[in-house]
Order: structure tokens, then C-alpha cells, then sequence
């Protein structure tokens, strides 16, 4: 079969021919129809070799933690799961048996790195080919008639927003503030999906008129630049007082800055970009009752949740579709900041 | 192998020779270390004839819905289990793929019923024997060094009460009276449990004297006969004003009478003895702001967390121990109200 | 000043010249703006003589639980308002020293019955004057630019169902489905805030077609009759499997048999009607996991986030309005239920 | 009447003769029992003359924002309070008509800074003095029988560590791990309130060994230096993987550091003591899911519930004990770390 890998460190992902992968006992081949490219690749693909090392992950590696496909064939031991049934990858996996992993928050599971256990596509063979295993059929989530390259995107650019902001879901009450940071794959859901689960005004920030605009089309209430002005411009033109939630998808030291201006008594400060900064925090370092928060992914039944988000209608994730032979262009164009939403390979039908 | 299968309706149940059953594939057969006795169990076997086959239930079956047991052997596609491993059986068993079952509540799974899934020893095959099949390894709960016997009520009296507390946990602060009604094989664990909980005043209500010290053993910090006057003693010993929860471990006209008088604004009615009685509800019908509630055994994470409970000596079970040939006698002496705590089954070693 | 009062029991309340309202210290005089007919000033004028005594209810007495003014004159010791300050009046009033009126829950203050604590209009003076005295400023809710005679309903038809909603607001996730019985003054402003707060699905049940109508105009995704099929419809038209929660406004006998089908594991079943009706409960006489809980009117900080509703567009109140003279044919339409909406009686301008 | 007062910036707090306060109209005159001497008074005089007047508290200035008394005098228009009655002060006041006020959270009241509301005792006159004057009844809580001098630290040694504790319980479960660093005022009674709250296991860490001892009285189930070796020690003979929580009552970067080794997916890092430090934050700087907490103080409902955990005998305070006239005394030994629980001050009687 083709697949998308991840050949050589600082050499861009080349299509490959490899044998399509047989399931073991307990194992469920997908055929995929569909798989999203993400920032998590990019960065991945950015690293050193000495830190792609440090991390674990082998070469070459089929890319792609984002897939959707049909039960193509189960090994032994396998019920449950129907051949021909559309589903979708859990992807951040954990042991399964612990009490994280028994309440569906793998993405939580302590002993999941010590084991070995990682994601699809960031740190063994993902999505982005024609066939794909799955070690457990838990790990797979109905998709129904949900179309495959419109919604593959939701495993993790809908599920990682859905999850952040579920975490401040308390404080999102009516006459609240939610402020989305960075406006692409992930924010665009994000402002999505706070009009659909809470009544706050939201506001969107993005370094283009172009990402406004686009904030504004998705639901966002307001969207501004979000330079060092930003702050000011929200306290004039949506309302004075500290904001309830801030959703950041970019999570850098000017980001950070925007933050501490905006944030006040019990703010959510909530960072989901993959990045780390230097702040004060503590009593006197950050405003009383306040939370750093950095969620991490999502659950199992919150996937399902978004999905049916999807399926009702309130949640859709802008895509540009590219073949499998052209998923290499995909990466081009995400790194360069050329995309609108989320790039999504549909592998040629065989 | 041996087993104590219900044979007859009507009948006491018998030790009968039946085959020892292999694992299929995705299966795992235990060697059962211990096994409790129910007073559902009780009922299942007061059922008439029609009302058996209205449960769908089949005959011969062998009891049991309580099991604790090392695995003994394998079928393909299991993996993640060792042989050896200590483990307790987790009985309300979903359908293991819809967002209940995601998120641990197998419990309430809504598509269990139709898929003709049932918990062991209710409906198909327990623990009451030497060996027992279990159809999927999530559903294996590690034990650790827990004592087999000691805890093997904790599947479900242990459980059971645990998962009806917290859902009421929010009430239960400091100040707060939590009452006990029925201090059974149930009851004393709930004692116990809202004592590791919670800060509220615990009262427990029974029929005799003997019980009621039981429960001032384990914990309780009244104790009062269950009978008319209870509501008022309650009022001049513990403190006038609305109990926050009542947990009723009966359900029955008269119990619901005292639970009335108990009642107040926001009071908790946790009901779960397996009994159905006739109320008034509503606004006009009970106290503003309360809730009867039916919880239904517990979800996969709250039986793990029960085990930390034992593990760190802050539960434990009143157990009285039969072989597996006195089995039938563990069940009369539990029709006829005749033990403390709770029965369990030892097969003896092979 | 004129005042609406109910004079003699089973005759229709009056306008009545009676003595301007003094503050005493402590107390703050509201010029009335507008205030609501509710349901249950219709209840307490349908009791019999003996009935309307066991309330301990004055004669004559001044109506109106809703109500909404400027602040007029305050009595030695208030500060922290403002002369000519809109403000609405928090009806459900408690002790305000407890815990739960230190929560904001006064509505469920357990000392307040026996204190002689009781609303404005359903024991004391209420809000169908030109003027009223509030105990204590703590009662008043700032009301902003909100225009009073759209939005003074909200102080206890927004209120009650928001307070009713938000008790159930974990179960109406992405896929859930919320039930409204009875699309009158609360069921039509509950309508509204399920669509605000959650992403669930909403249904609209009533008795004519106009209702029906009226429920989709204010964002039902479906209206059925509420009658013996509606179950079955809604299980055909909406999705199979259980309700996630039905917010029952009505409250009797036939309306539970609805509800008692629509139900299954974990559904909450809301009664707000001011009724009360015999059912099954316990274990074997609800669904598994269900509860039956009978909220009542709501907390202070939840009636400011009701404004916050209104001042976002996300609820408003459909109503007709009377002059404070034409307030009995107001009451004379509710009972005859000639309204949409809410009757809104807007005293004269002096 | 006698009161101590901070006079000059740097200089020991001095006993000095002032007028006996009058209350005005709502305002309660209180004749104090006790007075609790705080760390963060230690940090006020530790303050430059430049940071003082930036804090904007005025000089001289009466200390103590720990008190209890009784009702001595009331202004006109106070009613629901008695004279004599034995009440507490709720310290972190607020606007008391916002939301949070609303709520009971005036701790967390936004607008509070802007209009020059303060604690007594940190910004103007508190509790070390013969009488004090408390602005609005709803600032007292009901003392009942408990004794004032051994209870009045609980204002705010108990109420911190409570509210701290409250915001994590979720992950408090069986089986989890919480860590209290720092075993002094706030400390020894987080301890506690874990131990009535929670089923935790209470690790505590400070730097002497009769500290250490200390903890161990009071309920922790493990006491350690808190050294570079802590968390080897913890992982060694507690057990491995991450802890559920940490409740810091210290808050440098020393600590930081040990936070950080300690903490995992989901653990919260809750930083109580008057501290700021610089940490890494976001996906990549803290481990997945976790939460960098600064709570403060508590809300008023948290208050009335602490006092029922001393009322219970779960919860006391470990306290040395002054005249009015020895206060300055208790602040030096409080400085100077000479003491082992929390300094009260008790006015002779007159």
C-alpha cells in the first residue's frame, strides 16, 4: 500500500510503498478514508535529530494521528466491531486499565509513556496511507453517516477545544467572557463549539483581517487583532472586567502578555498551543483564583460528543482536501502558513 | 468442575458437576478465589415461574454476581491481562462501545438490555463455581494483594453504596447528617464509606439492637431503631432541621414514611434496596428542591476506587465464609436473616 | 397609592386605594415599573377558605411576586443603592444569614417557613401597587437598561426554568435530548434558555397547535401534542433511547405517564408545575439511575445571569400588558388561558 | 479603648489608646474575644514606605484580620443580629452585590480593589483592638458555642487551606496522594481538613524535624523534610506516580521545584502562600491536564462550613495565646518563627 512517512529528520514526508499491515489477535485494520494534517506533524518534523531521539520516535514513520476509515478485517479475538462500519480513531491512547483509562481520559493515563504507548502517526505508523492498525476496537468511534474528510479533523482539531473548554464549562455563564487565541484548525472549532455549549460573548484574536473575518463567519461576537492593543479594545467595545476563559491555541510570551492583561478574579487561563513560556504565578503572580490550565487532547466520550456536535449541525471544521500522493503539499502549505482550516488527505479509492 | 447452579424455580439452588467452560477468543476464564451471596440472588429465586421467564433469565444458571479470581487462561486477541493476576469481575457489564460504557458507567448502559447483556449470576453464568468465563478484559478490575475473600462483597456491597454516596457528595459537608437505612450487607459499608468521605454525621437505622451496634462498630455516630419515632429522635439527638441525604437500603411503604418525615429542602432520597413504592411527587408533593434517586450498582473507576478504600483499611466487609459445598446453606442462613455482613463463597483448593 | 389585592377569598382581586408604604430603616421603597401575573397567584385564589388560612396568607393582600422599579426612598442604615436605581426584586426570600442564603440559595432556606419569611404576593404585600417595600437591599437585583415591562417576568418565569435547567446541565450534552411539557409563560421562556445553554435537542410538548407553533417560534427543534402517542413520536421523528431530561411544567397524573415512558437510565425528571402526583419510585419503580427532582424558583446569582440572558438577546419574554386598573382582566385572561405568554401589569405614570 | 497599631513603616506595632468606634446607620459594633495574628501582617510590615502607600493602606493602622466578638451596638436599620450574639468576621469582603457577592465568594469580587473595599486589619482598622466596627451584618457568621480564642484563626488559617482544598476535591479519590508543604498557621489545619474532607493520603513536607512530628499529630499519614530528596522519598515509601494535589503554603522557588517533580497528568499545583515565582506554563512547560491554582481566602458559606468541622472535633487549631497588651509579642515570636500553631490575641476583659 502508499503511505505518507516521515523518511529522514529535516527532509520533508515522501509517499512509500509498503506492505499493508496484517491485524493480530485482538487487532482491527482500517481502510482509511480519510486523514488530517496537523501542527503537531510540523513540530514534530522541526525537531533536531537529537530531540526526534530524545522522543522516541522511529524512522521512517507513517505520519497522521487524525483518521477515519471502515473495519477492513479483525484478527482473532475481536468482537464488537462490524466489517464495513465507518469509525474513527481515538488517538491519544493509554493503558486501558487503569482508572484514568477506565473513565475514557487516556489522554490522561499516568502509565502510558513508561509503557510505550503512543499516538498514531507520533511515534508509530498513523494515518496517512491506505490501510491502518488499531490495537484494540475500543480505541474506535462510530462515525455513522458523518462524511469522512469533513469530519476526520474533529479526532483532534474538534476533540482538543472540545476538552479545553469543557474544563472552564462552569464559568461560561451567561454574561461571561470567552477569548479565543490564534484563529486556525483548532481555534476555528473552538469558537464553534463555545457558541454551541455556553451563552458567553465570544471574542476572537488574530494577527489577520483575514482571520477575523473568518472568526466572525464561524460565530466569534467580536474579533480584534490581537496585538498589545487587544486588551484595551475588549474592555471598550465588549465590556470592561476581567474575561471568564481564555482558550489559547498558540501559547507564546506576547500571547502570554495579552493574557495577563486580560485575566482577573478566578480567569481561566487555558493553553493549548504545543509551546512553553516563563510567567509568574502564585498568590502574588497571578490574579486570585485564578488557573493555568494546560489540557491536553481528549477523552473517549468526549469524542463522541463532538462528533455529535458535528451530526446536529453546530460544529464544522473548514477543510482543503488533498489526495494521498499529495499530502506531502499538504505539509508544504500548513508550514507556510497558506491553509484555511485543516488540510485533510483522502487516499485515492483502489 | 463444581458449581451452584438454580436449578428449579422454587428450589434451593445445588452444587452440580458441570463442565469446566474454555475461554473463546477475546475471552478470559478465571480460577474463582472467592464469590459473595446476594440478597438479590434471594429474589431472583422468589420469582415465580412467569416472572423468571419474564427476566429472560435461563435455567440451569449458576449464581453469582460477586467473583474474585487469579486468570487461568487465555483466548486469542486478549492481551494487556497476565496469567496469574489477581482480579475482580466488574458486574454491571454494557455494551462496552457507546459513551456510558466510554466513560466507565456500564451501569447505565442504555443499549445493554436489547443486546441481551447481563451481569454474571443474573441472568447467564457466575461465580458461584471453580472457573468462570469473562467476555472481555476490560471488565477485569486488578486486585492487587487484597484478600480474595475479604473483598470479594466489595464488587457490589461495596460498590453499590459507594457509587450511591457520590452522587450525593456535594451535600455532604461539614454540618451535614447523612442517614443509613439498613444496616445489612449493603448498609455497613455505606457507613464506612461515608465516614472515609465525607464529614457529615452519620446516623444508621434498623430494626434491632444488635444491628444497630453493628453499625456503631463500623462507625456510625447514632444509632436509632427504625420505627415511627425515629424522625424525632433524630431531631432531639443529632439536630433539628432537613437531613442532607438519606441512603435507604430497603425500600419499602415504611421506610419511605420515616424518609418523608427526614426530608427537608435539597434532601437527597437515595433509594436502593430492590423494592418499588408508591409517592407523591412534585412540587407540592416533596420538599422543594430534593430528589429521589434510583442509583444502580457502580461504574468500572468507582470500583477501583473501593479497592483503594479496602487497600487503605478505611473499608472492609463483615464476611462469614462457607465452601463451595455449603454454598446452599450460605444462601438459607441469608434468606432467614441469620448473618452479619455478608456470605462468601471459598471454592476449596483444587 | 392603587394596589391590586385580593380581598376576599374566591372573589376576584380588586384595585384598591390604599396608604403610600413608608421604608423603615433597613428598607428600601421601589416605585413599581411593571410587574407579572403568574399561575400561582391564580393557585393561591383557587383555595378554599380553610386551605388559603393553613398558607397563614393576610387578607387583604396585595399581589405580584414579580416585580421590577426604581428605587424610590430607603430607609436609616441601606446603603450600596441608588435613588432612581432600576431594580429587580428577588422574590423566594430566606433568613439571609444561613448557608444557603449565604450561597445565594435563599429560595431553599430551611429557616424561612418557620421565621414567617414568605415572598412578596404570596403572603405579603407584592408588586401590584404603585409602590413596595424590600427588606433588605440584598433583595434587589440591578436591572440595567434592561426595559422592565419585557423583562420583569423573568424574576421568576426566567428564573424557575433556569433554575430547573441548570440542575440537570451535566446530562444535555452534544446528542442529548430535552423534553419541555407545557409551553406557556415559564415552558416557553425554558424553550429558549435549553437552546442557549445547551447543545441538546429540544422538544416541545402541549396541547394545541398553537402552542406547538409558539415552541418552534421560540427555537423548539420539534413540537408534538402531548398526548398518549407522543412517546412513540418522539422516539420515531427525534431518535430512539431514552430522554436525557424532561423539564415538566404542567405536573399531573397524565403527564407523568408521558414522562414515565420517555424516561430511561439516568433521565432527569423535572417538576416545576405546582402539582403533586402518585408514582412509582425506588429501584424497581423508576429507571435506573433516574431521579425525580422538584426544583423551586431559583437563587440570586442565577436571576442575574437570567438578565444576562435577556441583555444578549438569547431569551426573552413574550407578553402582554395591562394598566394597573386592567390587572384583574389580566388575571381573568390567565385563568382562562386566553394568554400567550406572560400578563405584564405597568402601573400609570403618576 | 485599647488597640494595637501599625504606626510607623519599620516599626514594631504599638498598644495605643483611640476612641471607641460608633457604629453608624447598617453597621454592627463588635466587642472582641479574640484576634488572630497572620503571616501576611508580618509581610504588610515587612513593606518599603514606597510599597506600603502603593498598597494604599493607611497609617496609623489597627492590625488583626482574624476576629471574633459579640454584638455589642447596633446602627439604625441592622436587624437578623442580636446583641450579645457570639458571631465571626468574614474577612475578605466585597461589593456584596455583584455575582461572586452573590454567591458568597466576596473573596473573589471584581469590583471590590476599585472601590476601596479591604479586609479590617489590611487596608483599615481591624480586629487587635477593645471594639471593632463591621460595616454590613452579612459579614457575620454565627460563632454559636465554639470557643472564641481556640476557633478565630479558623477565619482564616482554617478558611484558606479549606477553600484551597475544596477547588481540588474532585481528585481527591481513594487511592489518591495530596501534599501539604509547609506545616504552620494554614498548614496544620490543611492537613486536617484533608484528612475530614477526603480519603487521601496526607503527605506533608517541612524543614524541621519537630515540624515533621507536628503533622504527624494532626493526621498526616507521612511527614518529610522538604528537600531535593522529597519526592524520591515520596515515590519510595509512599508510592510512585504523580499526586493528585499539592497545596503549597510557602511558595518560592524552592518549592517550585519540588512541585514540579512531584506533579503529573492532571495534578494540582494550588499555591497558597503570599509568593511569586517563575515557572515554565503551557502543554510543553506543565505536565498534561494540570492546573496552576492561586486561590484565595474563602467564601463566606465555606466559613460557616469549617466552623462546623470544629464544632464536629475534626478540625482545631493549635494556638498560643496573648493579652492585648503582649500582642506585639505574639508578632515578634511570629517573625521570628518561635511559634508552632497560630498567635491570638485576647482583649482583657474589661
Amino acid at each position: 500500500m502508499k503511505a505518507l512517512q516521515y523518511v529522514e529528520v529535516g527532509k520533508a514526508p515522501e509517499i512509500r510503498e509498503v506492505p499493508t499491515p496484517e491485524p493480530g489477535p485482538g487487532e482491527v485494520r482500517l481502510k482509511i478514508t480519510a486523514a488530517g494534517a496537523c501542527h503537531s506533524d510540523s513540530f514534530v518534523m522541526s525537531l533536531s535529530e537529537e530531540e526526534y531521539s530524545a522522543f522516541g520516535y522511529p524512522l521512517p514513520m507513517t505520519l497522521g494521528h487524525e483518521g477515519v476509515g471502515v473495519v477492513d478485517a479483525v484478527g482473532e479475538g475481536v468482537h464488537n466491531v462490524t466489517l464495513g462500519e465507518p469509525v474513527a480513531v481515538y488517538g491519544p491512547q493509554g493503558c486501558g486499565r487503569c482508572r484514568a483509562c477506565a473513565q475514557g481520559s487516556e489522554n490522561y493515563c499516568p502509565y502510558a509513556a513508561d509503557l510505550g504507548i503512543v499516538p498514531p502517526g507520533l511515534g508509530k505508523d498513523g494515518a496517512m496511507a491506505e490501510y491502518m492498525i488499531v490495537k484494540d476496537p475500543r480505541l474506535l468511534i462510530p462515525l455513522g453517516d458523518l462524511d469522512p474528510a469533513e469530519n476526520v479533523a474533529l479526532t483532534d482539531a474538534g476533540l482538543t477545544p472540545y476538552h479545553a473548554i469543557k474544563g472552564s464549562i462552569d464559568l461560561l455563564v451567561p454574561g461571561s467572557v470567552a477569548v479565543v487565541i490564534g484563529v486556525g484548525g483548532l481555534g476555528h472549532v473552538a469558537v464553534q463549539i463555545l457558541r454551541a455549549l455556553t451563552p458567553a460573548t465570544v471574542v476572537a484574536l488574530d494577527l489577520s483581517e483575514e482571520k477575523l473575518e473568518f472568526a466572525r463567519e464561524v460565530g466569534a461576537h467580536h474579533a480584534f487583532l490581537s496585538d498589545a492593543e487587544a486588551p484595551a479594545r475588549i474592555a471598550e467595545e465588549v465590556g470592561a472586567g476581567p474575561v471568564a476563559a481564555v482558550f489559547d491555541f498558540v501559547t507564546n510570551a506576547k500571547v502570554l502578555e495579552i493574557i495577563q492583561q486580560l485575566a482577573g478574579p478566578r480567569t481561566d487561563m487555558v493553553l493549548v498551543g504545543a509551546g512553553s513560556v516563563e510567567r509568574s504565578v502564585g498568590l502574588l503572580g497571578q490574579p486570585y483564583g485564578s488557573r493555568v490550565r494546560a489540557p491536553y487532547w481528549g477523552t473517549r466520550p468526549e469524542l463522541m460528543e463532538v462528533f455529535e456536535l458535528a451530526r446536529s449541525g453546530q460544529v464544522s471544521v473548514e477543510t482543503e482536501r488533498f489526495s494521498l500522493e499529495d499530502a506531502p503539499e499538504a505539509y508544504r502549505k500548513l508550514h507556510d502558513g497558506q491553509l484555511r482550516g485543516r488540510a485533510v488527505v483522502v487516499p485515492s479509492v483502489s
